[in-house]
């Protein structure tokens, strides 16, 4: 696959087959939000592989307000974890009887074995794409910073990698390991790796949590 | 492309080769933001496979807060256009000099011929997930609503079919022509159809608004 390197020529758009969309059914249906990591580390060049299709991925006034911060670091770690402690206990707190009994039983994070970790922001300050389009609705900076997530997310699973999205943690907590400017909002913190085990049904299904509803798709019509 | 019926039962994942992944990185390529449609209605059988899919999608807690309104009618449309008249003139205005110049040349939009649209919203009172991963990050529910679009747009091109993300709108005026509940919170007006032009550069690097850059990927290690 190789980008047109003077864009004024038309290019023949490509077309995909009925075989191409079994495929991609397939990739959606067993991609997987991981907790559950082999400890091999990674080869990095397929990492530049994926970052290099992420950042195909599309953005408000094309901002790219993507930023990613790698976590290697034992300290920097260390602080994510302390993070997700507290911040899972508090949660842990607030369930109550057979929820929290349950709660107690779910692995949430991939924390402690997951070889590559980055921390993901966006910059609200960006002047890439001079504004436009997030005058009323600066979200949709953070927004664009997920969608790139979720294509990294999906051609990481097609190379048989698996991506864990943690949320239970301080944002506060992250920024400070990270350094982050002020101007920069925290939006996920992944864990990349192999994973030990393949699903196709969500974790959180099979532990009894929360199962899929099929509600939601068009809820109605104006 | 068949889901477990029993989901104690492993089932064994499938496996992508490279002329897959090639594939998907073309998807990736040319998947664009569209303004540009055809009038042809869309097919709704292949509307509600796109839903299927998009339904697979990871969401925080498998809360599935995705909530979709379709703007069919005259008057709610109109709503959308006029929100969007008021929001672009606004930015225009606060645009300078050759700046002000370009963003007028610019189609922002595709509102005036998409055939279906809809206004997606996230339910951020839902009780499904039962508030797993969004006690520290409640945007972690619009994130997830995010993803949702992400692999249904995804979805949709590999399918020939085009969506553009409208984002210069206010969205009391989006709720209140969808008749949203005060827990919707607005994510996304969608357009949705056949594109009339396929490219795989973006529409604002082409007009020469904002180019891609390629920093970002990985600005620091901590």
């Amino acid at each position: 696959m190789a980008l047109a390197s003077d864009e004024s020529v038309p290019r023949k758009a490509p077309q995909f087959d009925d075989a191409f969309r079994d495929k991609l059914a397939e990739l959606l249906a067993w991609r997987r939000d991981v907790r559950r990591f082999r400890a091999d580390p990674l080869d990095e060049a397929e990492l530049e592989a994926l970052f290099d299709l992420a950042e195909l991925s599309p953005s408000v006034g094309n901002s790219q307000p993507w930023r990613w911060v790698r976590f290697d670091g034992a300290a920097a770690r260390a602080a994510v974890r302390a993070s997700f402690a507290r911040c899972n206990a508090a949660a842990l707190a607030d369930q109550s009887g057979g929820r929290a009994a349950l709660y107690a039983t779910l692995k949430l994070e991939g924390l402690d074995r997951a070889p590559a970790q980055f921390a993901v922001f966006c910059d609200r300050a960006t002047a890439q794409g001079h504004g436009l389009g997030a005058a009323t609705m600066p979200e949709a900076l953070d927004y664009s910073v997920v969608a790139q997530i979720v294509a990294f997310w999906i051609a990481a699973r097609a190379r048989g990698l698996g991506l864990g999205w943690v949320s239970i943690l301080d944002p506060a907590d992250v920024a400070k390991a990270a350094g982050a400017p002020p101007d920069w909002r925290f939006v996920a913190y992944l864990c990349i790796g192999l994973p030990s085990e393949e699903h196709d049904v969500p974790e959180l299904q099979r532990a009894g949590w929360q199962a899929r509803t099929g509600r939601g798709r068009t809820v109605a019509r104006v």
